[in-house]
C-alpha cells in the first residue's frame, strides 16, 4: 500500500492510538508518525516500545506540520487539546478524533479548528477492556466498522481519503450524523456499559455478604459482565456525561422493559417470560451472519480451554 | 481411570447431558450410558450420533438398572420426570440432576424419591448458549465448578462418589446448601440473564426505528450480551419462575443502583461515576486471578481475529 498521509500525529497514546500506530505500520500508510500523551510515563512506554516514528512533549509540538491529526484522548479531554493545537494546525491538514461521542465532539472541538483545516470526527467501533500504550495491536480495527460524521461543508476529497485510511487499517467505513451516532451507540455500547457496571456493583456489595463466591462461580453471565465493566473509568464517565441525553432515553425504555419482566416473574406468567426471551435469540443469529461476532460456543473460550487441557 | 458407576441413566439428552456423555466416555467412568429425552427427534439425533451407547423411548425404561441417573430437563420439567422414574429405581441408586436452581429442585423431586435411593441434588457452573444433542463437549466442565446441594440424612459414602465422578468428569466439586445455592446464582447468572435478555428487548424494539443499525455496529458491549440472551427460552422462563425470590431481592438492589447512576449522569456527578466504575475493575481482577476466565482482551475474540487474519 502507498502512504496517505505524510505525516500523522497522534494526540494521545492508548489503546485505540496504539493500534491505530500497529495497523498504520501494517498498511503503510503513515510516512512518518508523531505521537504525545499527557503523561512523561505513557510518553516513555511509548518511546520504549517504539510505538511511533517520534514521541514529543507536547500536543502544538506534535501536530506541527502533521497531515493528520488524531485526537485519541477521552471525550471529555478533547477541547482542551484541540484548544492548544489550534494556532499550530497545518493549512490543509485533516484533524479527526475516534471518541466514543459525536455530537459533544463536534460541539467541543469545531470552535477551535482554523479556516482551511479539514475537521472531520469519527468513531472507530473497535475496542477492548485494555488501556493504556502497551494494549494496542495491528488487527483492533480488521472488520470493524469506523464511523465517519462529517460536518457542514466538509470537502469530499478531504473525507475520501480519510474513509480510504480507515479502510486500510482494516475497518469498513459508514457515515452518520452526530445525533444518530449517539442514539444508536447508547443502544449497542454505552447503556450495556452502564448496566454491566451496575450488576457488576451489586455483586461487589454482595461480596460482603457472599465473601468471594461470587468470584469463584462467576462463570455463565456475570464474567460477561465483569469484562465490560473493567474497561477505563475515565473514558466511560466522559461518554456517560458527553451522551446524557441518549443515555437516559434508551435508560428509561429499559427500565420499562426490565418492570414487566419483574412483573412477570412475581405474578408467575411463565408465557410472557418465554415469548420475549424467544424474540431476543433472532438479534444473535443477524449479529453472527453480519460477521460481527463468533458462532463459537461461548465465544470460544471453551475451545481454547480444550486447547490447553490438550 | 475406573469406572465408577456401572451404568448411568442420562434424562435430557441436551447440551448438559450430552457434555457429560463426552465427558463420561473420556474419563472411563461409566460402563454404560443409556439415555432419553422426550422427543422422537432428539432421540434420534443422539441414536445418529452415538451419544449413548443404548437410547431408549421413556423414562422409567432408562432409569431401570442404573446405578447413576441424571436428571437433565429444564427445572420446571423436574417434578414429572421424578414422578415418572420413582416407582422403577433401583435400589441403592443415586439420583441427582443439574438443574440451574436447586431450592425448588428439592422440593419437586424429594417427594418421589424411594427409601433406598441417594437423592444428591448438584448444578454444574458451566454452560453455553447453545442446546440441543449436539451442543455438548467433553471439555465443558474442565476447570469449572459442580455444585452439590446435599439434603438431610445424605450417606457420606454416596456423596463422595458423586464427588468423584464430577472430579472426573473436569469439574471442581463444592457443597452448599439449596437456600444459598439460590442467592449466589441470582447474582452470578440469573439476573444478569434477566437484564441482558432486557437489553437485547429494547434493542429489538429500537431496531425498527434504526433499522438493522442495532445488528451492524453492534460491536463493544452489545454483542456480548446477545450472546447471553440467546440462551434456550424454556430453561430460563423455568429458572426466573422457580428462583423468583432470590432473582426479585437482586433486581431489587440492581434497580435501586441504576437509579443512582442514572441520577448521576443526569446531574453531571462525573466523581461519583468515576468512583463506580472504579470499584467494579477490581472484581474482573479477581476473576482472571480465580482461573475462572481469561485475561485475553475481548475473550480472545481479537486473536482468533488476527490468527483468522494473519
Ligand atoms: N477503549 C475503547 O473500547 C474505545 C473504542 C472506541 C473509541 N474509544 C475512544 O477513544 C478515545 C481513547 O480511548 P482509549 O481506549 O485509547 O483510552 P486509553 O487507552 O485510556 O488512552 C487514553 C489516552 O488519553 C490520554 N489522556 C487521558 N486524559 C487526558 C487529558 N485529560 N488530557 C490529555 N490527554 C489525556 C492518556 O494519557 P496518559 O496515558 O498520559 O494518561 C492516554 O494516552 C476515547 O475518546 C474513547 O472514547 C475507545
Ligand atoms: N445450558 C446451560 O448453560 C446450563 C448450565 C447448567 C445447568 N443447566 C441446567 O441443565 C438442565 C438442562 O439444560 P440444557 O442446557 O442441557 O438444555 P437443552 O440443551 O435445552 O436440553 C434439554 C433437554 O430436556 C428435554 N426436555 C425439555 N422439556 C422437557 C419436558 N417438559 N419434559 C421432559 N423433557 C424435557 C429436552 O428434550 P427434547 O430435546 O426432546 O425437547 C432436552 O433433551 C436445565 O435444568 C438447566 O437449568 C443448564
Amino acid at each position: 500500500m502507498s502512504v496517505i498521509y505524510d505525516r500523522v500525529a497522534l494526540i494521545g497514546l492508548g489503546l485505540i492510538a496504539g493500534s491505530m500506530a500497529h495497523a498504520m505500520r501494517r498498511a503503510g500508510v503513515a510516512g512518518d508518525i508523531v505521537g504525545t500523551a499527557r503523561s512523561a510515563e505513557t510518553r516513555a512506554t511509548a518511546q520504549e516500545i517504539g510505538l511511533c516514528d517520534r514521541i514529543v512533549a507536547t500536543a502544538a509540538e506534535a501536530v506541527a506540520d502533521a497531515d493528520l491529526v488524531v485526537l485519541a484522548v477521552p471525550v471529555g479531554a478533547m477541547a482542551a487539546v484541540a484548544e492548544e493545537i489550534g494556532p499550530h494546525l497545518k493549512p490543509g491538514a485533516t484533524v479527526t478524533d475516534v471518541g466514543s461521542v459525536k455530537k459533544a465532539v463536534v460541539e467541543a472541538v469545531g470552535p477551535h479548528i482554523p479556516a482551511g483545516v479539514h475537521f472531520i470526527p469519527g468513531h472507530p467501533l473497535a475496542g477492548t477492556e485494555h488501556s493504556g500504550p502497551r494494549a494496542g495491536f495491528a488487527e483492533l480495527f480488521d472488520n470493524r466498522w469506523c464511523l465517519l460524521v462529517p460536518v457542514e461543508g466538509t470537502e469530499t476529497g478531504a473525507l475520501e481519503r480519510l474513509r480510504g485510511f480507515w479502510e486500510a487499517l482494516g475497518a469498513q467505513v459508514e457515515q452518520m450524523d452526530p445525533e444518530h451516532h449517539d442514539l444508536v451507540l447508547a443502544v449497542t455500547s454505552h447503556t450495556p456499559h452502564l448496566i454491566a457496571y451496575t450488576m457488576v456493583g451489586v455483586a461487589d456489595d454482595l461480596r460482603r455478604v457472599t465473601d468471594s463466591e461470587v468470584i469463584k462461580f462467576s462463570a455463565a453471565g456475570f464474567r460477561d459482565f465483569t469484562r465490560i465493566a473493567a474497561s477505563d473509568p475515565t473514558m466511560w464517565r466522559d461518554v456517560f456525561l458527553t451522551n446524557k441525553d441518549a443515555t437516559l432515553e434508551i435508560l428509561g425504555r429499559f427500565t420499562e422493559e426490565l418492570f414487566a419482566l419483574q412483573r412477570a416473574i412475581r405474578t408467575g406468567d411463565g408465557d410472557q417470560l418465554f415469548d420475549y426471551f424467544t424474540r431476543t435469540r433472532a438479534i444473535r443469529r443477524g449479529i453472527i451472519d453480519a460477521g460481527q461476532d463468533t458462532d463459537a460456543p461461548d465465544f470460544g473460550r471453551g475451545l481454547s480451554r480444550a486447547q490447553k487441557a490438550g
